[in-house]
């Protein structure tokens, strides 16, 4: 890893591997600050080497156990794994960087691990934008794992995990009867499936319902998503998790229909940056103008209707 | 409630509580139809009668169970209920009417109660916007009740329920180390704390950690959010939710700090709007343009960055 030097720039820096280079860039797509746009320009032709795993389920899980055996597991290939944890109900308080110096610990302050929990900032949105962001830069910067984690099947947290190279949905035993309320989102989502916790009682029911829902759907491609129990505490079924890993990633360098994924990805990430660019446009980067403020005001006290304040605002 | 009639407009009709009326005005700002602004600019006026509760939780919180005791809890008051479930996991399927139905039945086809379950449509967003927009239908429609329910504690659905007037959050017993990932967002949050499937182990170690957590939380306004315990299933602990919900309402209606709060949800449905409306100026309602697909082609194959893409779609 090379050291931080004053005459190269920060995406050779980033490139690399330099981890307060790594750090800072993070940061400044973060902040949307000004050269943020530059530096991803440079930063996007040095991506596509890392592989992206995109881990999500329902807060209970015991996804961040998972994620970081998963880590450990890598690591001990001898192989440097990124993290990036979307945190985005803690939009106020220090609760991600807290999280990330827990987690930090548990992993031995091993450098060869980089764990970074990216929150919501303001109010303009951008959180799904900022980590794509973020993994293309731990992808430029040479990790070979990147893993992403959310929390929930909300939209944005969906669109990340999609973007993912492979994305891996974590259930627990006795979801009972709300696993069918997540059903169409758990089919199109999910290229793996992770029963976790699988000591616990309900184990079987839970496999049996899961297989269930999968014999359903019909993917694009032929690949037969696995069932893969874990007991994510004590690293059991973390070997099983890898290897499904490493045979999803060789079924799809083959498939065809990777292409249409990776374009519907690529349309997704345009999309993200086009509406946060409008509205940084129209009200400037902090959307503090006074003239939203008073409109906010006569809105709120019935005056005006929204429709007639977005008019306002565009005129 | 008034019958349809030709020469009444679809607001009138929305005003008189019919309910095929609402059923089509709620489709129109789903489907973000031409006339949507216009309808929405008269519908707005009519608001702000009823009472909008906000209901989110986890998947396999039982929420849906509990929204539906609730509604029937109201319904025995001889209030009229609408219930509008965000279900973004199912962008493609037709599970959210599916369960409609089936939630329908569940209530006894009662015309005083009105479902409806709202789910992405393209990938032009607005989700968060459309719900909130079918809230002040509702509301228009003189339904006393109006209740949101959301699953997970994404991004969207935490904006989506901190713009409902309580907001109420369902925990169940035995959510263990992840209640720590969700603290802060719990905290912001929940005016009212769920601990539904009380009948379960682990209730009292759930409620004493959410009491720690909540003991640490500073509200702007003066509210202790109380823990209701239920059995939803059985119906046990809704008459004291719906208690907790009504000394909110007389709480709130009193407190200055409301202010803050409706002004902090009409800017942030200013700024949803605000949104959707300039990327659908900048390409078209359905955003098939043929250059957002070249572009994205360009990206997915590594010719060009999502960054110099959207500078190509704003030139």
């Amino acid at each position: 890893m090379a050291s931080s030097n004053d005459k190269s720039t920060l995406v050779e820096r980033v490139a690399a591997g330099d981890i307060r280079a790594v750090a800072r860039a993070i940061s400044k797509v973060e902040d949307t600050s000004k050269d943020a746009a530059q530096l991803m320009k440079e930063i996007f032709p040095l991506t596509g080497r890392g592989l992206v795993i995109g881990i999500t389920g329902a807060p209970g899980a015991g996804k961040s156990s998972l994620v970081d055996k998963l880590a450990l597991h890598y690591r001990q290939q001898g192989e440097r794994v990124g993290i990036v944890a979307v945190d985005p109900s803690s939009p106020f308080s220090g609760g991600a960087i807290l999280g990330d110096r827990i987690r930090m610990q548990r992993l031995g302050l091993d450098r060869g691990v980089f764990i970074r929990s990216m929150a919501t900032r303001g109010n303009l949105g951008g959180l799904a934008r900022s980590t794509v962001d973020a993994v293309s830069i731990l992808d430029a910067a040479g990790y070979h794992k990147i893993i992403i984690e959310t929390v929930g099947v909300g939209q944005d947290e969906v669109e990340v995990v999609k973007a993912a190279d492979i994305s891996v949905v974590v259930l627990v035993p006795g979801m009972g009867d709300d696993i069918q309320a997540i059903k169409a989102g758990i089919m199109e989502i999910g290229d793996i499936f992770v029963i976790n916790k699988a000591d616990r009682e309900g184990v079987l029911a839970t496999e049996k319902e899961l297989e269930a829902l999968l014999s359903l759907a019909s993917r694009e491609d032929a690949w037969d998503p696995p069932i893969v129990k874990t007991v994510a505490t004590e690293g059991a079924g973390i070997q099983q998790l890898a290897d499904a890993v490493e045979k999803y990633r060789e079924f799809n360098s083959k498939a065809s229909s990777s292409d249409g994924r990776r374009r519907a990805v690529a349309r997704w990430r345009i999309l993200e940056l086009l509406r946060e660019r409008l509205v940084v446009q129209t009200l400037g980067k902090d959307s503090a103008s006074e003239k939203l403020d008073r409109l906010a005001g006569e809105v709120a006290s019935r005056q005006r209707d929204p429709y007639s304040a977005v008019d306002e605002l565009l005129r």
